[in-house]
């Protein structure tokens, strides 16, 4: 499945959450991934992150497709992360 | 169409890329808006957040979809705006 991630999190524990969504996805903007990831190691992400954060002021929320081609991208103003962004453009 | 917006933009000018997505879309947490929206709407909202930000230094990131069907929605930890998350469960 195709995920992106977008993490609202006190800033004490923001390092963290950065260190583990990049060992499973691509980091595109500040505070969103987005990457290919099979249902077991979406299962784990999902378990690590809920180690780390605080249930009641941490909110991490994920945008699950079946396939990357269900959606566009595109962007206003700069691009964070052009290495990442191979099917979207800047207007 | 269905877009997810993702906004990280330089504290200054927040409270205006805020206020402009707020009058398109729903607000579901801290710098993430998404709904339903039409193309001559959505090319309206890039076009007034174009206005506001530096194109340098602010970047507002787009996920365009057919429909809200094409996506489930998670969230780890806390709901931030429960009200606009009739699709979503918390984990």
């Amino acid at each position: 499945m195709y995920v992106i991630m977008v993490y609202d999190i006190e800033e004490k524990r923001v390092g963290k959450i950065l260190k583990i969504g990049r060992e499973y996805l691509t980091w595109i903007q500040n505070s969103v991934f987005e990457g290919e990831i099979t249902a077991a190691k979406f299962k784990e992400l999902k378990s690590r992150i809920k180690e780390k954060i605080e249930d009641e002021k941490d909110s991490v929320l994920f945008f699950k497709l079946k396939t990357k081609d269900l959606f566009d991208k595109e962007i206003v103003g700069t691009e964070k992360n052009p290495l990442a962004n191979g099917t979207s453009y800047t207007i």
